[in-house]
Formats: structure tokens, sequence, C-alpha cells
């Protein structure tokens, strides 16, 4: 079981989720009120009336007001009361709002102490609009440590056997060919790193604009961001050229709802097949593998560590974990340095 | 979450629901079985064989004495052993009873010190055999702590939110109407109270005896007893008089089954449609507002304390809380006693 | 609840669950792989890969290599890795492996001390093979406490009335009768006990090759070794001969799975029916009566006992749980023994 970090941007949700209506999301274990104001604002709110802490996604919208369902108290998208029926005088209460910005096609939460929320620190994903690419964006969960997902998407090795049939496309393969690449470096609290394979000739996803029969080189490029943002770059060339755009980007997003369950939003963004009639395809396809692969994979280990921290049970460390320890370090920093802790944070 | 008062009389059911057969119900936290002698009087037992913990419930009856299912044991209505079938002596054990009386169309549990159980101290019900009304009577449960439920009734003004498309009929003018009374005053361990609403215009539940078209006055008189007995006179009238009675009036009984699970029993004594042939739709039409809308509620609240006590989580107090409080507060005093703990409860 | 006695040979399954495929099976709260190796040995082996703790027996069979499905480590049947992918040398991991040995017709595990286990110790089940006898085998599981069988097994006059319309057929004389015995002695640790009922005149299971109309005796000799092996020999004789062989032999074999979870393995060995193609219907009887009657009986002691140790709750000892009550000292000092407290074990 991992803490959470609490200063941080993460994804609530994508813009498109946050509208008229009052949606109610469990995350960083609080339960948030999303909605939009006539104006076109992004709210995010706690969703707990002051009063009898009844859900107010359960009440109603009145313009950009919030009325709770169970006594009547209103509530502006600053959170203040502007109204308690049964008061003269409408009392001085606010509920806690979040700083929300929406930003790449993602909407990011800060549940953190606000005074430190700085939209600059929000990482990038502008490939999310990116021309000559057709993006779409999917949501999974899975009931279990949100850690896990970063250490899943971190060694990526885990393709040629959890995704032999799907999108580990060479399994026989499978194990370092000549060659191959593996780099990752810290830079600050972020992890950059490359996975390359030379001479593949079997095509997983798509053809990746090699001819074929044409052996050639693949490799994805990973942005790792503190505490759970994971960006890749997929690309493919033949043997020896690194001069090509990727052919697939993707971002992966980690929130925790509660302490073994965790949000995972993503997005793919490809420059093949840029036919808008199979987004729903393609979305299925990958969300799919997440929900019959991977999603099951960290339930299991959830399982197994019955409520103990991952570390804890001592994993046994291999030389493709650099880039997922590396990330988990980072974090432990962080937890320590949000509890004050300086010495275990050094 | 609540603790529970044990020194104190609990609707454990209606008389009708003791009978022949051996009624399992959690109460307080421990399984207790009830039946009925062939002499007519009600049972209440601790719902465990003291050999190997079995439910008596699962047994069976052998005139007034019940036979364990598991090794034969038999006992009497006054909890006493009366036979072991594999000793020569019937050995001295004694199961637990408890005090049970049957008045006002409820049966009464004492489950605290035996010695305490004093009748005179059953909160008045006597309007279930009023005269000229009719009436009938419903369970309900719901997962959440039992105070939840005072709450709940002892402040009415959830009527013009929570049910404003049932019971709360006059949603336009919600909040507060020139001329509305609100008093609540603390007599011992009991909170008199009323509510006054004048100029009601449409009719909520039945049109209340008073010509159509015609604004009216409208009140209820509540009688809370610690811990959970709540009862409600409801009256309509022409404005300005106050000299009629009922036109319904109501019981609300709160035992909590376990530390977030509680039964509640109701009565609806009316005085208007004294056709017994509806008396299904009425059972049922009350009963169906609880479960889907009170029931949720304080289901949704008991989810947002995740196991804390409510007055911990510093609920923000308003005017018409103040019943509300008075009965926490008094449940406080009880509870602080029970413990032995004088200081707190002064 | 009780722990665990771990430095014991319990029943892990049949020999023949355990084959070609991955078995997952949870014994004493530890997740484990049971297979067979081509050569014919099965293997017990905990089902964690050690390094993401992906369980083993989501991955695959390469002869008698298991391999990781989630990043291809292989391990052999010593649990000695046998490749890690993505590294020159091959790490120096080892899975822990459970002593198993196939003898009577059940697969015991030793997940104690390996330095300890001696399959000498295994409890004696030879009458599965016993010639002129018909053996079938069964697979029960109840939510409860693994000692709460032993219990049940041990006091033998829950026949009369638990299984009052199945194999308890003699209810009306229920209780002793006179001439009954009932002897249990302490052998180390193991119980050895009797328990005879002269004269009955209604056959139970089968008519016991006593001619009908004729009372005959019945006894049940029973064995009972520390901490969860029964065996019974039942026998019926005309009255006052002993010198028959039974006309049934069963083997009861409770494994923890969890702390309130068990495995049920039992076999009944008969003399009566030689018919193969009777052997489902017989156990499907016998499995029914447990799952109708005795599991819920547990499930019901276990809700009773929310979590607590049954002789915490003080049980009303009766000359006949003597039985019981020696076999739950004899648990009570290997655990003290295990947990290295001398003291407590004397």
């Amino acid at each position: 079981m991992s803490d959470f970090v609490f200063n941080a941007w993460y994804a609530a949700g994508f813009p498109g989720e946050i509208g008229e209506g009052l949606l109610a999301r469990r995350l960083l274990g609080l339960p948030v009120l999303l909605y939009r104001t006539e104006a076109g604002a992004a709210v995010a709110m706690l969703d707990r009336c002051p009063h009898r802490f009844a859900y107010l996604t359960k009440g109603r919208r009145l313009g950009d007001e919030v009325e709770c369902v169970y006594h009547g108290l209103r509530f502006n998208a600053a959170g203040r009361c502007t109204r308690s029926p049964y008061q003269e005088q409408t009392p001085d209460i606010r509920i806690r709002t979040f700083p929300l910005v929406e930003r790449d096609g993602i909407a990011w939460i800060w549940m953190g102490e606000a005074a430190l929320a700085d939209p600059a620190d929000i990482p990038d994903h502008s490939h999310m609009y990116a021309p000559g690419y057709r993006t779409i964006t999917g949501y999974q969960s899975y009931k279990g440590d949100w850690q896990l997902c970063n250490d899943n998407l971190m060694d990526l090795t885990h393709l040629f056997w959890l995704h032999t049939s799907t999108i580990g496309g060479y399994k026989e393969e499978a194990g370092p060919a000549p060659g191959e690449e593996y780099l990752v470096r810290q830079e600050g609290e972020r992890i950059v790193g490359r996975n390359l394979t030379p001479n593949v000739t079997r095509a997983g996803v798509a053809d990746n604009g090699v001819p074929p029969g044409v052996a050639y080189d693949q490799w994805n490029d990973i942005i790792w961001s503190c505490p759970s943002s994971i960006r890749f770059d997929i690309h493919a060339a033949p043997a020896g050229r690194r001069d090509v755009k990727p052919y697939m980007m993707q971002s992966h997003l980690m929130t925790p709802a509660g302490p073994a369950e965790t949000h995972y939003f993503w997005t793919a963004v490809r420059s093949f097949d840029q036919d808008p009639a199979n987004d729903a395809k393609w979305a299925k396809f990958f969300g799919g593998i997440f929900d019959a692969e991977d999603g099951p994979m960290m339930e299991d280990i959830e399982a197994q560590m019955e409520g103990r921290d991952l570390m804890d049970m001592r994993p046994v460390i291999l030389p493709r974990d650099k880039g997922a320890i590396m990330a988990r370090r980072t974090v432990a920093r962080r937890l320590a340095a949000e509890r004050g802790d300086l010495a275990a944070a050094e």
C-alpha cells in the first residue's frame, strides 16, 4: 500500500466529461464534485456538504450554484455558501475547492496545499494536439495500489509475455536482441528513457510505416513525471535511422481513487489509420488489453501484497527494473518531504 | 460510529412477528431469539447455545422449550437448561434472557442491566390504538449509524428538499415562511417540540380535512425520547386555529442492529381514508419513501463518515439542528453515564 | 480464530488433481502452485514470482519449468531460476518449495521448517487401498476456523441432532443408551477413541451387514492426529460381538486455507455396495450432508466468534467434549511450542 503524494497535478478526467451535470469522482481518497460553470470554467470541489455531509453530487444545479438535496444549502463555484434557508444571515461557510487546470486535453487537479499549485508544473502532454495525428482517449481502472501501474509501464519487457498475443508481437525473439538499448536517467523529478529493439521483422499494432519484409528498429522514448504521469513516443525506422517522427504517442495518467483503487486515464495519438470511424475500434483495442491483461495482473499483485508495501516484500530487482525503481525512489522522497521528514527525504 | 445506549427500551419488533416460530433478530450487536410461549408470553433470549455457540433459532421448539440443533441441549423460556443428553445430571447452565414488554403494539426489549429495566420508562406510543384512527406498521432498515435517523427526523426541513417530489409537497415556498414556528425544549431525557408552517395552500399526503383552496396552518408536535423513540402528531387547521386533533400520528423507532446497521420500525395512524383495503397502499407509500430517499441518504452519510463519529467531523450547526443536537447531547450524556464516566456525563 | 500449526503434514489435495496443469491452492495462508513433472513427481512451490509477485499459476509450463507470465522469468521444479531474459547471468534466485509426499491416496504437504519434515510422521490412512472395499474421495470447504471441524467430528453425538434426517438414523433414542461406551485416550499427539451404541435397530447409511430386525452393536473407532487428521473405522455386529471388520472407513483431513477458510478433504471406504456405478451417488450423498448441515453450522459458529478464539468465549464443556478438548489442548501445546513459548508448551 502506497501513501498518496498530495502536492502534485493529477488527471481528474477529460474536459469532455465535465459539463452541466454534477460529476462524482473519488480522488486521493476524497469525494470530488466536478462541473462546469455557464461561462465554461471547470470547477472541482469537495463532494460533501459541510452541514450533514450529504454528497453534493446528489443535489442539483441552480445556474452556477449547487444546492444540497438534504436541507437546501446552496454553494457557489468558489465553494462559498450563498443560502441557508432557515437562517436569516447566510453563514460564512466554505467548501474546499481544488485548483483545476485544463491543458493538453486533460483536466488536471491539485489536491495538496493550494498555495503550492503552479500550473507550470503540469507535465507536458501537448502531443494530444499534434498535427497529422489522430487522438483517442480512454479510461480504465483497477483495484490496486497506484504505483503498480508505474512499475508496469516502466518495464516494457512485460509486453513480450503478458501481451504476447496482443501487442507483444514478436514473442519468439523474447529477451534481449543484439544491439538492444535500454537507457534511463533521472532529470530532477522526471525519468527519461529509451527502449530500442533492432531488427524487428514482425509488426505489432501497426505496420509502423516500414515496408513489409524489411527489418526495422523500434524504440520507445519515455518520460515519467512524479508521481504518475507517463508519456511514450513510439518510433519505427529502417535499421540505423533515427530521424523519424513517432508513429504513436501515448499518455498514461494514474490517479489514486483510494488506497487500493486506481483511475487510469490514457490517450493514444496515432499517425497511421487517420479514419475517424476507426477511433472506437482502437479505443476498444487498447482498453481491452488493459482490462484483460494489465488490470488483472495488478489486482493479483495487490492480493499478494495483503496490505503490505511492495518494497517491504523485498522484490528481486532485475536490470530492467531500473526505471521503475528510480520512479519509486523519487516518489518515496516526495512522500517523505510531504511528511516533513527531511532526514528521510535526503 | 456511535456506541449503543444499553439501558433503554428498544423496539425489538411488532407483537405479530413473535409467535410459534423461532425468530432471529440482531439487536445492539447481539443475536436475539424471539418466540412466544404457549401461554402467550413473548420471550427474548440470546440466540447462542452456550455449549458450542450454535444459533438456537436453527433448532426446534418442544412445547415452550428450545432444543439446540447441534447436540440437543434444551432450554426453557427462562433460559435454563432442562436437558443435556449425554450428562446424567442436567448442568446448571443459563442463557441470558432479556426483559420484553408488549405495549402500544410494540415489543419492547431491554438489553442493558436487567435490574434497571422499569416498564414505566417505556415511551408512550398509545396513539397506536386511538379510536377513529386507522393504524399501519412498517419495517425498513439501513446500513448506517443509528443516530443518523434521529438527526434526519429531528430536522423536518429535509422534507422540502429530500422529499420534494413525495411528501414535501410545497417546495416553491421552501424556506421559512412568515410566522413559521420552530420550538424545541428539553424535558429530562425527552425533547418536545413543534414545527408550524402557516398559510399552506397545497396538501402533502392528504387533504388534511381542510377544504381545497383554503390556506391552512400545518404543524407537527414531536416527542423524542432517549435514545431513539420519536412520535409525531401532525395537524392541519384553518389559519389561526389550534383546537384540532391530529390528522396523522406516527411512531419512529430506531434500534441498532450493529455498528452501521439500523432497524427502523414505524407506525402511521391516520384519521383520513379509513378503508382497510388501502392499508397496504399506505404502507408501501411510506416505506417506499424511506427506502428511496431517507435510507440512501443515511447510507451516503455513513460512507462519508468512514468509521468516524459524526460530531468529530465537526458538522456546521444550523438553527434547525437545535433538536437534533439536543438529542445527540442527551445520548452523549447517557453513553458517558453508562461508561461510568461521571465527569463526562456532567 | 486459531493460529496455524506449521510443522505438520497436511492434505494439499488428491494425487489425481496434480498433473500437467498449474494448480493454484491457498494453504495455511499462502498461495501454493502444484504440478507434476514429466517424470511423475508432484511439486509444491510458493505461487509467487519473487520479482514482481505475479502468480506463477497464471504462467505456463515449459517442460518441467514454469515461466512467469509477467516478465518471463523461469523456474525449475526445485524453485531455482533458470532464465531471467534481460540479464546476462541468470540470477541466484530460489522460490520456496514445500516437501510433498503422495501416500495413501493423499498428497501431503509440509509448510513448516523443511528440516523437520519426516514422512514417517504422516498419519496412516492406508485403508484407502483396503482389499474388498470400494473407495471414494471428496472435497468440500467452509468459511470458518479450521479447528471447528475437529470439534465437530470429535463429538459424534451431533449425528442425532444435526444429521437427524440424513445419517443420524435413530433419533428417537437420542441420548445415552444403556451400555453405551465413550472412550478417548491420549497417545502422544494422537487421540484414540471409541463410541459404541448397543442395541441399534434402525440402520443409518447402510444395513451394515446385519440381518434386518436384529438388534446390533454399532461403534466407531477414531484416531485423531495433530493437528487435523481424523480416521474413523465404523463397525456393526450382532450384540456383544466385536470380531468384525469395519463396514466403512473414513478419512477427514482439514487444511486451513486462511484464518477463516478451511479445505476439507475426505474419503469413504465402504464394504457394502461394491458397484462402481454408485460411487458418484455416495460422493454426492456424503458431500451433500456436509454442505447442507456441517458446513453451515461451522460458518454460523464462525459468525458468533466475531474474530475471537472459541475457547476465549468460555464454551460450556460437556462430557462428550472430552475428545475435542483433548485435541484442542494438543493443538495449543503445538502452537506454543512452534512459537518457542516453552513455558506455555508444558
